[in-house]
C-alpha cells in the first residue's frame, strides 16, 4: 500500500484548510496552465489518479465527459468527494496507485494532479496508464518540479532556492502539514525518459510559475518566479 | 552577427587551455552520454553547428559519416580546425547561427555542443535545422542546463547551487574566461516546446552529471552531482 498521509488526522486537517482544498481548482494557481493542456473532454471517458475531494471529476463532467472515475487511496478524501455529488456518471473508488490495475483501452484521458511524486513504482504506474488509454488518448499530469524535490533541506534562503542532491534520486522526507511526509525525488529526465520508454509521446511541458496578474492578486506567490514549483506534462499514447 | 567571444584573444587563450580543448571529446565529461544519444553515423551526412576545433567533425568521419560540414562564427576556431585535417570529406565554413541558411533535406544528423545557449533567435535556428534535415533525421545537442543559466549571480554556496530568476528569460552576463560573456537563459520547457512547435519529436533528454567512475578520476567534479550542469537532447524530424 502506498503512503497514505491523507488519512493522517493532522495532515488531513491541514490539507483541508489549504486554498486549493477550500476553493478547489480555482484555488490552485497552476490550474489555468494545466487546464490549457487538456484535450476536449466532450464525450470522453476520464479517470483521475489521486482525485482527492473530486474537484477535477466534477469539472470533467461539467466539460462534457460522459463518465469519470476518481481513484484515491485516502478514505477521508473519498468520503468527502462522495458527499459533493449525486451524479451517477461520476464513480469514486479506493485504489493503490502503486499497484494500479485498470481495464485496457478504457479511457480517453488519464489525469493526475500532484500525485506522481509520491509513487515509488513509477514505471509500473506509467505502464498501467498507457494500457488503459485508447490509442491517441492523453495523459495530463502535474508533479512537484524536480528542482523543488531535489534538496536534502528544501527551503528558501533569501530570494534563492538552493539546490543539492539533484542526481540523488529516491525518498525525501519533509515536514509539510504533518511530520514525515515522504516524496520520491526523480530528475526531470527520468520522468521524461520513463514516459518515452513506456510508449508515450510527450507533447508539451510546462514549468509553472505565477503570472504577473497572479502575483498582483497574491503577492506572497512572487518568490515562485525564482524557481518552478510544479512541472506539468501532456503526453499521448 | 552573433556574439563572437571566441575571437576575443583573452577568451580564446583561456578556452584553448581547457581540458575539453586540449583533449577534445575525451576531455569533455558529458561526451560519453552525448555519444550514446547519436544515431549510427555510417554513410550519413552530418553538420556540426559551432564546430570549434573540429573534434566532433573528425569523430564523425571516423565513425563512417560520408561528409561532415563544420560551421562556426569564430575565425580562430576555424583556422585551428582546418590545420588538424586534410580530409576532403570535412568542410569548415564560417557561419552566423543567428541567421543560419542551409539547403533543404541535406543532412541526416545536425549536431551541436554547448552552443544554443548563446543564440538569441532560437526559433529561427530550430526552423533552419528542421528544414535541413531529411525526414527521420536527428538533431542531437547539448546546452548549459537552465538550472545553471538561471541565477543572476551564478555560484556555489557551499555544496548548494542557489537558483533565482528561473522564469526571467533573457541574457545573463558572466565573467567566464573573459569579462562579459553573454548567455541566453531559457527554461527547459521553453526549449522543449520550441522543438515540438518546430515539428520535432523529442526522443530523449539527459541531465548530465558525473558517474562514480568519473568522480573517482576527477574528484573536483563531485559537486556537479548536486545540480545538472548540462542538458542533452535527442530529437527527430
Amino acid at each position: 500500500m502506498t503512503q497514505n498521509i491523507y488519512d493522517n488526522a493532522e495532515f488531513f486537517a491541514g490539507y483541508s484548510a489549504l486554498l486549493r482544498s477550500r476553493e478547489g481548482l480555482a484555488g490552485a494557481p497552476e490550474w489555468p496552465a494545466l487546464r490549457a493542456m487538456l484535450p476536449d473532454l466532450a464525450g470522453r471517458k476520464v479517470v483521475d489518479l489521486g482525485c482527492g475531494f473530486g474537484w477535477f471529476c466534477r469539472f470533467a463532467r461539467e466539460a462534457g465527459a460522459t463518465s469519470v472515475l476518481g481513484l484515491d487511496v485516502s478514505k477521508n478524501m473519498l468520503a468527502r468527494a462522495r458527499e459533493t455529488t449525486a451524479d451517477p456518471a461520476i464513480a469514486y473508488r479506493r485504489a493503490d496507485l502503486e499497484t494500479l490495475d485498470l481495464p485496457a483501452a478504457a479511457f480517453e484521458l488519464v489525469y493526475s494532479s500532484l500525485v506522481l511524486h509520491y509513487i515509488v513504482a513509477l514505471p509500473a504506474l506509467l505502464a498501467a496508464v498507457h494500457r488503459t488509454l485508447v490509442p491517441g488518448g492523453r495523459f495530463v499530469f502535474s508533479i512537484e518540479h524536480p528542482i523543488n524535490t531535489a534538496p536534502g533541506d528544501p527551503k528558501w534562503v533569501g530570494d534563492t532556492w538552493p539546490i543539492d542532491r539533484y542526481f540523488d534520486e529516491g525518498p525525501r522526507t519533509t515536514d509539510w502539514l504533518a511530520k514525515g511526509v515522504v516524496k520520491q525525488h526523480r530528475t526531470l529526465a527520468t520522468y521524461f525518459n520513463a514516459l518515452v520508454a513506456t510508449g508515450f509521446t510527450v507533447l508539451r511541458l510546462e514549468e509553472w510559475g505565477p503570472t504577473d496578474a497572479q502575483i498582483a492578486a497574491h503577492p506572497e506567490w512572487a518568490h515562485e518566479r525564482q524557481r518552478p514549483p510544479f512541472l506539468l506534462v501532456s503526453a499521448a499514447r
